[in-house]
């Protein structure tokens, strides 16, 4: 089965905004087998749209909209898509009710567009959204399924997860396939390519790595489609036999793997430390709270997370993290001795069992020849024990912030054990 | 003049890279008059490829294609081009050359596949790319315009700061356009949409409001093209008139605008600060950093911004902040009384002049009937006053956290006035 991607919104062709909807919707869609053959971005005129979706279904089996579906006036989708589909107008009670609902929810009064938000095309399949106005919708014609979401992220997400890619899977019959994931961090992908190439050139024609990189991390994802006749067993065969090969990869290259599937670095850490039943503190310099937030971002970090320090001056770092004045005159904020100082300073001012302490130049200022923009010491102590490890990122501020939390989240881990 | 962006390679449609070539293109063309009025992805395949540029050349009067252009065996783009403009190729000499001597530049062996990147077709007029090694090209065809471009966001970026616009307005003499954006904060998209209808309503046709909506905050962007005939002063003209414009709009919604372009909370606070010479602390607790690293994610921030406490447990906010046992039994962390002690106890522990805090319930867990999940307190303290509020949004821990950012920001730059 193949998709085709329509984004509707003049912001997005002058490049106010960056089509990041799109890239989610090809990586979830890719997930389950189906295969996003083409996209395309059109303006919000009548024009523009109704010729977009008659290419869009010259294309693929299934065409996925996303924009133009708010309560304004340039946003138009819905009206085209009524007139395209040849469908009345009516007002949904379900719809206005959640919408209704949704209002006094937030303590705000309903703003009388929402009888437009609710009034919708009578040959629309309505797909509730239970974090927003706009509902999406799902028409049928000439064995084609096509689907208008809103635009806004976080709306277009629930909706694809909820309503629309339950749906897919039934409709269209699909091949069974399947993915593992590792998460490794602190290693680039053509270091790993090397190591895991054996592996990859034994790897059977159905069986396939793909090297989905971030920002100090590389995900590896192994893909499996069935191709044999699709039986009963099938599925679980194949799962099988993903389950030996992912072991298989990972026992190459246990030092850079950290995690599987939707983990994260803050979520690994969170386990490893209610399994200790330690506490954890962060005192960050150069990343200015972003540990903290990436830490804090995981439900339940209450239990293993006190608190932290953003110690960006001298001043809060002697004050809060007892640094000795001495040690930043003479060594410089951007140091081991400094680092370790703080890390230090953490356990005792957290009351924590292990802390992390970073510090560095994240730029663009700020760099001198001994220490360019992009060099961050960053140092992991507990009762027993301080280490401390120097990198050189960048040039990008806030990609010298996201690499910084990475390794030393990194760092925090391994010292966890 | 219209110009139509075509993106070529699979990597895209599976999601497994963002296209900011597109936003980023759609960008410099519009600021130079040329619409982008559709876009498009399509995978590697030479039928794919085919297709997307004789649909293209339907839709506007400029194709710009980006991507497909590397040495690997994935990418054919070229020879469909050469095809598709019915051209022989031939080995570029002015381009080998080019490429012989980046590679003695960065002093690297020349790898066997560059003859193949030097081979163009006939009827292409080279681009040469000063950054990377496969060039530009550009065709004409019935008066339309074909250009080829590499992915690699630099390479792109070169090639069309250099090479492209200076040629697309020479010979397309293009009509002006012009936008002016206002950033609001913690209102409503179908709000503010009611509160400046009459101006929307009043506005002559070549004037136009977009809203641009996002977590707790709405882009309003007003755009102008010139309707009349191309005088040396009508861009000028235009300008005058958005100018105005967009301060009538303002008027309408004082309370809601924060900035103006490509502000921020943050960055607008950072000035106001600045002018003050103030220094901001933060204290935050259900937010865990999310504020601290809002603030230092702007270039500068150390100059009002020396450092922040999260204190996540009720010890920290005792420890940290001073508030007193008593208070949290009695009231709770989440509470007015709290964050007022929080945010007065920053002031001091900090040494700053003007404090934040945030504590609320963000969730999944930890709500109760009185303090349902997405409730949260924040106050904002002074040497003079100490406010607070209180906000309830929505189940979403991630979102909630933003959002709560957001909304304390606003009340912070509030304050500073």
């Amino acid at each position: 089965m193949t998709a085709h991607l329509l984004t509707i919104g003049d912001e997005i062709l002058i490049g106010q905004i960056i089509d990041t909807n799109s890239s989610w919707m090809g990586r979830e869609l890719n997930l389950k087998g189906i295969r996003v053959t083409s996209r395309s971005s059109v303006g919000d005129t009548r024009e523009a749209i109704w010729n977009g979706i008659e290419h869009a279904a010259q294309l693929a089996d299934v065409v996925i909209m996303t924009g133009g579906l708010g309560p304004t006036k340039d946003d138009i989708t819905k009206k085209v898509l009524a007139d395209y589909f040849e469908s009345e107008m009516y007002l949904d009670e379900p719809t206005f009710e959640r919408i209704k609902g949704y209002f006094t929810k937030i303590n705000r009064p309903l703003p009388p567009t929402m009888s437009d938000q609710a009034t919708l095309p009578t040959k629309a399949t309505i797909l509730a959204n239970k974090v927003g106005t706009a509902p999406g919708m799902w028409f049928e014609k000439d064995n084609k399924v096509y689907i208008s979401l809103p635009g806004v992220p976080f709306e277009m997400e629930y909706l694809m997860t909820q309503e629309v890619m339950p749906r897919l899977v039934q409709r269209f019959q699909a091949r069974p396939i399947a993915h593992r994931t590792l998460l490794t961090a602190c290693e680039g992908e053509s270091m790993i390519a090397q190591r895991i190439e054996q592996f990859e050139d034994n790897l059977p024609t159905h069986l396939k790595v793909a090297y989905l990189p971030g920002l100090g991390q590389v995900r590896l994802r192994l893909t499996g489609v069935w191709e044999g006749p699709v039986t009963p067993t099938a599925e679980a065969e194949l799962n099988a036999e993903l389950d030996v090969k992912i072991r298989e990869m990972e026992a190459i290259i246990p030092d850079l793997v950290y995690g599987y599937e939707d983990d994260s670095l803050a979520k690994v850490i969170g386990r490893k430390l209610l399994e200790k039943n330690w506490q954890l503190g962060t005192a960050e310099s150069c990343t200015g709270g972003y540990i903290a937030h990436l830490l804090t971002e995981v439900a339940g970090s209450s239990a293993y997370y006190p608190g932290s320090v953003v110690a960006y001056s001298y001043e809060m770092k002697e004050k809060l993290l007892g640094v000795p004045k001495s040690l930043l005159e003479t060594e410089g904020a951007v140091s081991e001795a400094c680092v370790k100082a703080m890390a230090e300073g953490a356990l005792d001012t957290l009351g924590v069992d292990i802390a992390v302490a970073v510090s560095g130049i994240a730029g663009p200022g700020g760099g001198t020849p001994d220490k360019p923009v992009g060099t961050v010491w960053m140092a992991v102590a507990t009762r027993e024990k301080t280490l401390a490890a120097k990198h050189i990122f960048g040039r990008d501020r806030l990609k010298n912030i996201q690499l910084t939390a990475t390794y030393a989240l990194n760092m925090v881990r391994k010292v966890l054990g």
